[in-house]
């Protein structure tokens, strides 16, 4: 059954979905979707009937459109339950849900494109306001995370432990973005840590948005 | 073993589990925290070492703590799976999981307290820009979730259909706040026919913002 996964090389969501595909070897063809040119090709009537919001990722799996990037895992997850990037026991698999989502809700949409751009084409926030937004959003989700993740007796070096989960998969895009957009990560060691040991491994590096087909030159380092 | 909801009479994410809890029969101890109370009650030293973010709801379920609401509502249907909340098909449960991710990442965030307050005391926008914020991205949001739900064979009465799910569980606090910050429903008739649906169901009407024991008087109709 074809696989395809609609995809933005700088997406953070659509990282996390390219992240697990890899984690569980799976193969998608890559479609990349420019959130930049044209307006944004999101905006597309094409893209808008599997994907109402206009955002990616996009799974296809044969007729199933399957949209939102934690769904998206759960559903891989469900379906291809190894390597497993949940763990068995209940309350740990309620903290790994709990990391993500603070990643997913808390954090992310608060920084990305269209709320930049609101911020600047509707509020006339200017480049510093706009930094400071994006600024203050990631250091305050980052700061409650480092604290939950490093408590004390933290084994690593993933976030749950010795194998990586949902949570590390959605922390890794977030903090290349940080990085990005400027944030200094020297407050969050554990994080910078999981992020070594994650992008250590192929699925988590070999997905980077520098790694993919719709990345521009200039983005490779 | 001892369970305790942290909530606020009108966050919409602690609504969602207090419908979860009601729904599946559970009882829960309710411990309020006032938002706004003392700059916030959610921001203390003790409620943070509980929740380091320092946002509601946080479920204590004897020494365990869970926060995120959807990573709660997860945990409650590994360990109370009847009556459900999800379908059993993993395409469905994928679909119910993305209509409730796109008000949990996509509306929400935008507009809760701490995001609104920031836009007022840093951005300076006076109430008619915080107006068209709020506006601008739940009417964005609901018109993606009218469009994904209110497909040509849509049985109803729910949002996936003869039962509600996660994504009812999402939908109707998103609703009630919407319809509280002035947002015209009119263009979203699946939305509030499911609404009606659910609001005829003892628990997603007994656990609404007006009932709760931190209401202020003035809060009930």
């Amino acid at each position: 059954m074809g696989v395809q996964l609609y995809s933005y090389f700088r997406s953070s969501a659509a990282w996390r979905v390219r992240i697990a595909l890899a984690y569980k070897g799976l193969q998608a063809e890559l479609k990349p979707v420019h959130l930049l040119r044209d307006g944004g090709e999101q905006h597309t009537p094409a893209y808008r009937a599997l994907n109402p919001l206009g955002i990616v990722p996009t799974l296809i799996e044969g007729t199933q459109v399957f949209t939102q990037s934690l769904a998206i895992l759960e559903y891989l997850e469900e379906r291809h339950p190894e390597p497993a990037l949940l763990p068995r026991d209940p309350v740990e698999r309620a903290r790994v849900r709990a990391l993500a989502l603070t990643i997913a809700c808390d954090i992310h949409p608060l920084n990305n494109l269209r709320v930049l751009r609101y911020l600047e084409t509707t509020l006339g926030a200017g480049p510093a306001e706009r930094e400071a937004w994006y600024h203050h959003w990631v250091t305050q989700g980052l700061k409650a995370l480092e604290v939950e993740i490093a408590r004390p007796g933290w084994p690593g070096p993933f976030a749950l432990g010795p194998s990586p989960t949902f949570a590390d998969v959605c922390l890794v895009p977030q903090l290349y973005n940080a990085r990005r957009f400027g944030v200094d990560l020297a407050p969050f060691p554990a994080l910078v840590a999981i992020e070594q040991a994650c992008l250590a491994l192929p699925a988590f590096a070999i997905t980077a948005p520098e790694h993919q087909p719709d990345a521009p030159r200039e983005a490779i380092p």
